[in-house]
């Protein structure tokens, strides 16, 4: 941590920043410059971020050194965390896809879609049982009947499930039904629900918020993870931002901006980033192309009539052409599907 | 509902467009113009904005026409929602004064901020015992402890208190000690937490999202108020921009913006927004003159100690000035404090 | 600038990085912690902020300690400036009102506005003769007949005038009419017009531009000022961000935060920045008891019939009304219009 | 154009309306719904556009059918522009690589550079001799002497070369050196240059701004078409968030949601969007992934003694290997470089 006085510090209030500092344990390191003199702090950063400096006479701003996150960060663990589902390994070589419907409405819409998406090449299938709805007169899902059909649909099809879980007091009876849990965008900075997972010994994708600065967002893990839970899969899918052509911003260089910083797997879901079909095909290429380790995908039999999200989804043709585009860019640079 | 068609729609795709309207009981109105027919429909938008018509052929886009919330709306309730907490009114004439440690620490520190903020004017202490933390590793509140010192404080000095509910499980246990509920700004889209206390009869401060618009705020009140409770109290705090020369912007259009859509009582955080004790004061006196029927300060004996938040804390003596700052503008537009 | 290096940087790229700084003539000044090796740099920080140390191999990352800008900087120069104009000063005790329709349209609707915002109190007219129109189809405005118009208006009312200047060429022109030349938002960062307008010694009234950070606006203000002409005032209109309830947000905050890290007098634009004739009442009321030194408000004789921005433009009795809604909050905190 | 009436609009006020839409010589369209009555304006909307119905009596909002701009629109021109530039074609099946330095520094780094983007597959050399800077104090380009270093580099290895123009009284030296004028993205909004270059015959690049949406983006690209100059090439270089992560936010969904709505050639600028060498080669891959027609990126052949944006300079080995990832891209989906 450095600490940069004001120009008209005076010695008594440098005198008392240094014993504050070093009353805490840490070594202060002081450096006068022609117009500011600044002081390093040298000790875990982490510990005292807590204490801010920042409104200690004489101080004008105070920078953190290091990032404040640890578990996630590629220092603490240099390579690629792989996270195993069944026979699906979110990390590898290999791109995983997920698809299938915003909501699960009934049975024959989940199972038809969960029939195409395997056929396609998906081998995780998504589908909302309990659903964030910005309006309280929206549909807000079918609850655990819709888990008992995500798991009927698991059982005939073979393939991986994934559900969003909202409630701290619905997490076991979603793990019960799933195999992979989801905190939803509008959760990231829910810690009560992060703790919760955290405590879980099943993996867990948690999608970026929609305005969290990638610091926050591996925080955000950092809860899971120092809870004991380390299967934490990281999902990109878009920030708010001033353009409105796009329901959200993809933000495709937090691919490479994660990978760089963390260890653990990183997904993307263009449905929910772009909120238009037509941009969900090449958002999915170019997310692939900038070393995405999977897609997430919101697939319907009959988009105009889904309960939520129709707008975004894919109809079952479309998204199997998608995933042959997305095969010829995994290929081209080395990957599989 | 305005449906605009795109300048290649086929007859046949318009056809298929109005009777999908009929078929949900609503009547499509087609208008054709040079450049694109638009469809307009009647009935309850509310409704239909469920069924996405964007994925329909031939569609261009849709617009709404009314607003997506009704119980919050002016339109519903002319008159200002008065919100009473003992002797309290938020939303009348008086502006209520909320002061108080942005965490509870102990009961000394407590105890003298409760007495200070008291003796320069407020009516309500806060003080958070659950901590919302972006780091793992930062302190996270005292708890029930914390909520038993705050209920001590209350019986000595008189004043009404509020605290922060994190998580659906506690809400009946932060209800038990205080008598405003507050929902923060990382939970204003926690839906399962806003119907929580939505079916609480206890007066709920709302805290605006950090990246939520008036629009997403007003749904979010709603989802309390459509649960029977209709005590809410809605709270600007700053949103995320791009701007970091304060740790949000205060949105402070926001105030005559949420009156001139709603009849529920609008306070501000200035301390929150601001992120910087020497900016709090300013922005008291601008949001009171823009119409705000409250404020919400962090107030601490020791800033430079305190567990959480001291750069934004003000001193008992600085808070006692704001006051009387605040007071004057008050005055000025007949007002009281 | 402290430098960070990266905790595997070799001991040759730290000598490589250290005798780069002592090449530049700069002091490097080398600290150990656990952690990380951070390094100070001595001297004009200014100078090496053009080349990056960023590239250098070892390099974690760069943090600057000083403020970019010096000659608008209130370190640079202690008291607050005062612009004159005419008999109106920018920055003393009283608020200075600017008021005039967004487009000057005929010698009708300017002299109607003249008279009505002079006879409700403004000191200085604005009126567009050059309009920077998002669209080209829109009215680009009457070019050197409306200069000639505004400068008929200000012999006929003694009103100081101000007027914008888009382009390099037209700095002479415009400057021979008006006693104050406005860059407008989306010129803050066109720098040819920057150097140009800061040859003359002439106010100019700086506004922010839309998505520009306080430094970043500083800087331009630094253009100006570093040319040699010191007649800077600011401007606040409004920032992009998320949310649409209003045109922009207005930065209420930006005005306090101006006000420290600067001299230079701030003043704002409630029309531009919400787009909103409702709003631009409660904000003019926030932003003088913000500490604003002055008001630019749009005003037309029949906004619906304006040929630019008509929704924000407010009708003179509407005017007349916020002046006098102003004036009591100027004078509750001491000040004068 | 829908204009949405309050729901106590008067009768009185309703037939003032319609009759100040038929005196523009507009048919107005009435629908009564159940809660809001709405008028449909028919005619062109581009005219209307001006008069804001915002402000007229009983108006609720007002809302647009069609986009506002025009010749840029693919509704306009079906068929996807192509600009030439001697040999090479920007919207064609190949894809354009513009590479070179930030600044044009001296002609052993200008000639360096050219020869090895050359080497590793560019066709257009870039180099910046007016340069937009932040600060007054940095570096402010070579001028007209930069301008002749690049026609001599042009002379020397073939490639076509862009730089670009700040300053409407420069674009007709600019022009004369080079084969291409470029916009940057401070100057999207400065109308009275995008005017100037709409009168030239020449390819002009223009990046979009820092804070536009792709609406008023592609209105910028309609002031150049307008005015006669049809060789327009779209650039996305990233646009302003709040994530501080990367410099700017490249939005690479632009690129399918720019090539929907327009005719026009759409290049990436990965280098001034990120901000950071290391991200450029993945964001060039994402991009080309997603249909960009071209890169244009920065090469140093030392970024570290760079006078502008070290930071996000590739070496010269670094770009070649980045041409060998784009390539197989490329490859992949149908394209050459």
């Amino acid at each position: 941590m450095i600490i940069v006085l004001r120009p008209d510090a005076s010695e008594e209030q440098i005198d008392h920043l240094l014993s504050r500092i070093r009353e805490m344990g840490l070594t202060p390191h002081i450096s006068r410059g022609i117009e500011r003199t600044i002081v390093g702090v040298i000790g875990d950063e982490r510990l005292i971020r807590e204490r801010s400096f920042q409104s200690t006479p004489g101080v004008e701003h105070v920078m953190s050194i290091l990032k404040p996150f640890k578990l996630a960060s590629r220092e603490f663990k240099h390579d690629d965390t792989i996270v195993h589902v069944n026979k699906v390994e979110f990390g590898g070589n290999k791109i995983v896809l997920i698809a299938g419907p915003c909501s699960i409405e009934n049975p024959e819409q989940l199972m038809k879609t969960a029939n195409a998406v395997k056929a396609a090449g998906a081998t995780v299938l998504r589908g909302g049982a309990f659903k964030p709805r910005t309006s309280p007169y929206s549909f807000q899902g079918l609850g655990e009947e819709g888990l008992k059909l995500l798991d009927e649909a698991r059982r005939a099809t073979g393939l991986s499930v994934v559900s969003e879980v909202m409630d701290t007091r619905d997490v076991e009876l979603v793990a019960r039904y799933v195999d992979i849990l989801q905190i939803g965008t509008h959760n990231q900075h829910n810690y009560a629900l992060l703790k919760e997972v955290g405590t879980l010994q099943k993996p867990v994708i948690l999608k970026r918020g929609l305005s969290s600065t990638v610091e926050e967002y591996l925080l955000a893990a950092e809860y899971i993870l120092s809870r004991g839970n380390n299967q934490v899969i990281l999902c990109e899918r878009g920030i708010r931002t001033f353009e409105k052509a796009t329901r959200n911003t993809l933000d495709i260089s937090a691919i490479p901006v994660l990978k760089h910083l963390s260890h653990l797997p990183v997904i993307v879901d263009p449905s929910q980033a772009t909120g238009n079909w037509r941009l969900v095909e090449p958002m999915s290429m170019a997310s692939v192309a900038a070393g995405a380790d999977g897609l997430m995908i919101e697939v319907h039999p009959e988009p105009e009539k889904a309960l939520s999200d129709g707008a975004q989804s894919l109809l079952p043709e479309k998204y199997a052409h998608l995933v042959s585009q997305v095969q010829l860019i995994a290929r081209a640079i080395g990957r599989e599907i």
